[in-house]
């Protein structure tokens, strides 16, 4: 089977093959290949369903699909995988920050899997040295040679090719890739929360689209209201029930004391992004199907209207 | 134009090729083919989907979408196809019941139409020699040599190799490639009916992905009541519409006396599969549309409520 | 990158290559390669997707789709692209009318853009010399030599090829290459308003599928009603929301005097296509996401009860 970051870089050569239809824009920075899905550029809807697809290692299915609110309107992003721990976790986490100098950007995609040091390697499978590595940094600055060459020096010797794809949330395509995190929100909240994710065996999430917006802050924030209150995510578990009763309840983003606020009212509210709650970042609806026991919980619901206040200002 | 089972074969080779991620396992069995997709494996979302386009011969389309029906959720399998009735009866119909010894398990998929003795051949196209055969057995248990070679003595002497793909309605991949089969239902019913199905030429289905679960009896229960509760068809038809409006008040599964009671519950009171109403295998809704003379003819309506009663216990 | 015409021709070769499956005739006509998917012959859902890829210069995603309509039962088609402009002004637009002799059909397709005469070109890239054409011609009779003539005179030296796809709004696939306009719609209606149509750089629509009828007047109204009551589209642009304020409410059908009766119905009043108010052909709701701004702006709304009537005549 090919490594994370090979299935990554053969969706990363479908990006660069066609930089008009899909308005990316390839360069090399000290030795990488970059290829910008957003930040100077327009970007397009299909780099974003690329981008969320790299950011997966390619091991999920990643669709536009209609909105199943009807009071919102757009597409929405559909997401399914039969490798969540990997997909997800050892790879489509944004756990990597980026930060060199001025530079800064929450890195994400395989790249992960081949530095491994984050903590959450230690739990899960997916650490591999291999020949190629790509990372999705969300952020609207190119990264420069030094960004290149911190990422470099943080990977094994085995990696002969780098690929970055940047793109804010502030653009199409960083969009897209940024709602596409509906499953990998669920599988966090549940590795915070101590479960052993490798309990889960399959994943299914959908979230709404919501509209681009070139504030960054803002863009932000309606990304993770997406995700906060209009996602619905279904893990299929091999787990005890009484397991998924104790942890399931504390798994969507209503378990916290942060829910019902929008995230640039939280933002404006503690000043700092690190004072918000961080179990608040997780899906509104979870259900977690038990293969062992063939119950299935439900947990959290969907908020249309706090939705429609943070896409449409209502 | 290739047969049904070279089709189908196609699409097995899909899934042989790829065991790991598919978390199928491929053996050989007294000279055919076997993969299991749920029996003694995991097994996954892209192996039923795969599991169910081979058993409708490749001639449809299959995918996940999300739920239509607010108050479930997890997502629904779509069925489209413009060989209705090669796919779904001559093919993809579980008319084939595979009863060996202590092996017992449905039968289905495009050997169907190599076997070609079922009643339903007299009515409409499909037979065929093939060179190769594919079934699906909806079994927990691995089928053994004497199974493999109960099938190959029905099969006509052109069939060089078989392959038999495997999975209970309790594992993720049987779940979905029941779940696959509202088309096929509603033109079961329709020939049930003794309404001559070919004059269906494309049809149409949604229906929502119940929870696995590890008890048999439970999983078949699931999986029929998505049907009879919660699928909704389309078929494209040419008839007149007085047959139309003969027939189709008894296709959708609400036209039958045990309508309403959860299969769970019907299996129950008889105590036997075979007593249950066999006109109640059928979708909740069932639209035709006439190309003949342009009207449309809606029939029955899905439950929501009986739905939740089902999957998760309400 | 390949001509608009080159994309489409690509399309029109996977609809020759299984006339068998996909229910189509291929037939040379004056030198012209005729593909009928709905005239003389029954088509299918597939040659209808085919046909919207084609007339769409394969610059966009076609896909069947759950109704998002809870009383509207059958799918709906889904398209979203990333270059709207030239896929669907320069050539899904039927802006060429087909008119020899008794021979009447509307012509769309990416030949529109090899012929390049049509006003909307002097505001619009797209015009081009490729060595083949394609066109879309809305059409229940054959194209016979003379109409290929015709068309053939129109177009550059350059074009050493035609290729023609015909189907009547009254068939299977010219059913859905008709509701795969929803965005179309919106631009086109846009260009009408002297909005410059340039800063829309993404689309998404969505319509229902009405039933099929062989009546060519009311497949039209329904066709027609599906756009009209039952689409809802979202552009991403980049303009002055200003501008878009201004624009906006003038886009979806509601703005139009004759929105509220059905296509049928204003033809029965007016008796003549073109003197119902040009303005009511648009999407029931478009939605502005501005990136310059991060606004969002949705104008109209869908009309459930319209559609009931005009698909079902409830």
């Amino acid at each position: 089977m090919p490594t994370l970051n090979e299935l990554a870089n053969r969706v990363a050569d479908e990006l660069a093959a066609h930089p008009e239809e899909l308005r990316v824009a390839v360069s090399r920075v000290g030795g990488a290949r970059v290829i910008d899905c957003g930040g100077a550029v327009t970007g397009s809807l299909r780099a974003g369903l690329l981008m969320a697809r790299a950011c997966l290692a390619d091991l999920a299915d990643v669709t536009v699909v209609p909105s199943p609110l009807a009071d919102i309107p757009g597409p929405a992003i559909q997401v399914h995988t039969d490798d969540p721990v990997r997909a997800c976790l050892a790879s489509q986490y944004a756990g990597w920050q980026v930060s060199v100098g001025k530079f800064f950007g929450m890195g994400s995609g395989p790249m992960r899997a081949a530095y491994a040091k984050e903590e959450v390697f230690h739990h899960i499978p997916g650490k591999e040295e291999p020949a190629c590595a790509v990372g999705v940094i969300e952020t609207r600055k190119h990264p420069t040679e030094e960004v290149v060459t911190s990422i470099v020096n943080k990977l094994p010797r085995s990696v002969e090719k780098l690929t970055l794809l940047v793109a804010p949330a502030s653009s199409i395509a960083g969009n897209i890739q940024v709602v596409a995190r509906s499953v990998e929100t669920a599988l966090h909240k549940l590795h915070e929360l101590k479960f052993d994710v490798n309990q889960v065996v399959s994943g299914y999430g959908i979230a709404p689209l919501p509209p681009v917006t070139p504030d960054e802050l803002a863009a932000i924030g309606r990304t993770n209201d997406a995700i906060l209150y209009g996602s619905r995510v279904t893990l299929w578990v091999r787990a005890d029930d009484e397991l998924i009763e104790a942890v399931g309840p504390k798994v969507p983003s209503s378990s916290s004391k942060d829910h019902g606020a929008l995230f640039a009212e939280l933002f404006a509210r503690y000043g700092d992004f690190y004072k918000i709650d961080p179990l608040l970042f997780s899906p509104a609806e979870v259900t977690f199907v038990n293969l062992k026991s063939g119950k299935c919980h439900t947990f959290g619901k969907v908020e249309p209207g706090l939705l429609r206040k943070s896409f449409f200002g209502e």
